[in-house]
Parts: structure tokens; sequence; C-alpha cells
């Protein structure tokens, strides 16, 4: 009853997260009847960003570029690297404007029941940067979930033995948060993590 | 912070409805990072549709060919025609598999204020279209909306002095539904609308 070309758009549409059938569906008909321009555009940004898009040779967040902005930016603090998960974890600690050195990204988190290892998440190419660098302070912003503690121990052990402050961020309750609410790990996180009052 | 091509991206996305700053950004790095054949599958057929997909001639939903696949069956009942509007309606009425007719689809529904007349929604087509068929009863399946309501009389009004059966979808309680959690305008309906139980 839908015309094949339409079939196959919609289909085409459900590869993005969060899309099912009738967002597809709604997508699709609002694309061709209301906004043309808007799904042109968006055709060719995405052919255009998946050709050039790729890894900063340094940090392997996303850029089109060789270096990202930040890799590049000679007034970022060169002696402290943070390591992150993800671009959306990058980008939400840049956006709270709280962090000026440098950054490496991993791809996601270690998991060898899924055959995730390190070299898959690049942690070796994390040891050659920390060694190239001048390096003092390594801060481990993986998630607190099972796979990103995991992957912040192995990175631990691996830089234990060199002479790099090692630091992970802190847990526990989030500003604005109600004690009530919180889960226990968070509250035994936040007890642990006391720190002087000032 | 993110690349400029990134932020396009990430723009662009934001056309489709229901996607916000944070859903564009997730699906970016999703189309990037993990699905990057998959995107450029979307972006090759939005092209080609956007390209190649105008309104069927007779009944005007969405079709690449001239005559839609509906009006182009000749195993349709050619005497009932069914006015909608939007493809959506007309996808979830050929779904319900209750409907062997023709369609004839409007583009939305009358809205004088926001300047949107009986030309601008194909009205002069469907009147058109019921002068060279062989029409015998037009159903008005528009939506129990108030522009919906107003557009299924205005039709109504226009046909009224030709020897055509002219019906309205009936309104009552949907299948499933439960009286005590049903409008008072849907209840009313369902009263006025009451038939002889067989």
């Amino acid at each position: 009853m839908l015309s094949p070309l339409l079939q196959n758009l919609i289909q085409a549409l459900r590869v993005l997260p969060g899309v099912g059938p009738k967002s597809a569906q709604r997508m699709a008909f609002y694309l061709l009847q209301r906004n043309v321009d808007g799904g042109k555009q968006l055709s060719e940004v995405l052919a255009d960003a998946l050709e050039n898009i790729g890894q900063c040779q340094q940090c392997h967040t996303l850029t089109e570029a060789d270096l990202c902005g930040i890799c590049s930016n000679p007034r970022r603090d060169q002696s402290v690297l943070c390591v992150v998960g993800s671009p959306a974890d990058l980008l939400a600690i840049e956006q709270s404007g709280s962090y000026q050195g440098l950054y490496f990204q991993l791809t996601g988190h270690l998991s060898p029941i899924d055959g995730i290892g390190p070299e898959e998440i690049g942690i070796d190419a994390l040891m050659e940067l920390v060694a190239r660098k001048p390096v003092e302070e390594v801060i481990l912003a993986n998630n607190p979930t099972v796979e990103g503690e995991a992957t912040a121990y192995y990175i631990a052990n691996l830089l234990a033995e060199q002479s790099i402050k090692l630091t992970r961020i802190a847990h526990g309750i989030p500003m604005g948060g109600e004690l009530e609410y919180v889960d226990g790990g968070t509250l035994t996180h936040a007890f642990n993590g006391r720190q002087q009052f000032k």
C-alpha cells in the first residue's frame, strides 16, 4: 500500500537510535510533505560527514581534521590528560567548562564477554600518547558502570609503575539531588569520598 | 568543542520531527561510530526519495509513480471514495483491511487562521475527481478535530446538491476502551450514533 521507495525510506530511517516504525513513518511523511529542503540538507550533510569525519590522530575523538580543536589548541594544559569513554562524555565535560587539559577518548569500555579487549577500545594508543607527551596527571573519567570501572582499573594498573599522578573523578550525590532518592551505592561513594568542610 | 562538520550534522538531524539537541547528538555519534553503512544508505535513500516521490495524479497520496498502487489497481471498488487528511491516516485505514474503495488525500485540513483554504489542501482537485469518476459514495474520514470537522462540513456542503451518498466514519467508544475513561464528547457521539442491536 506504500510505494516501494517510501517503504525504503521508512526502513532506512529506522537505523537511527530510538526510532521505531511509527516514528520513522512520521519522519518520512514530514520530510516529503513539509520539509523537502531540510531533508535534502540532511542527506547531503550526512553523506559529507560519513565521508570526511574520522578520528583525531591524538585523542581519537570525532573530527574531520587531523587534530581536533582541543588537541590543536596550544592554550590547553598539556600536562593533564582526561580519559573518557565516548564523544558524548567528552562533550559533557567540555560544556561544564570545568576542565582545561587534554583528552583521550576510548571507543567504549572493556567488555571481554563481547570480545572487546584493550586494543579494540584504544588503550594501546593511550599508552603511546602518555609515553610521548609530558603528562603529569591522568584523570580517569570512565562511566561508573561495571565496564567503566573495570576499564579504569585496567588503565590504572598499566600506569601504576610510572611516576604519573592517577585520579578518578569523584562519585557522590549530584547537585540538586535529594539524599532520600539516591541509591545506596552512590551514598557509599559519597561517604567514602567525604572531604574537609571549607 | 565539536568539529564544524559534526555540528552541521547534529543541526541537520534536528529537522526530523521529535528530535531535540540531545537525540540529534546521540544519532550523529551512533551513525559515525557504529553504523556508517546504515548512515550512507539513509543519505542515499533520502536523496532518492526527495527527488522522486511526488503526488499520485489521482488521489494525491505520496508515490514515485504517476498513479499510486491503489488508484492503479482495477480490483478496487471505483464507486466509493474515502477522503483522508494525511498519508498516515490513509495507511492506518489500509492496514485495518476494512476498506476496498479508492481514496482522496487532502493536504491537511482547512485552517483559515493559518491561511490554509480549500485550494491549499486540494478540495478543488477532489471536486474534479468526483465529477470525472462514477463515484456513488463519498466517505469523509477527516480527523474528529475542529479543523477536520470543519473540512468535512465544507466538503459536504459542496457535494450536497449532487446525487452522491455522503457518509462520515462513525465516532464512538474505541474497541477495548472503557466507558469510565472516555471523554464526554466521545460519549455524546456514541449515544447519538447508537445502532439497532443485532
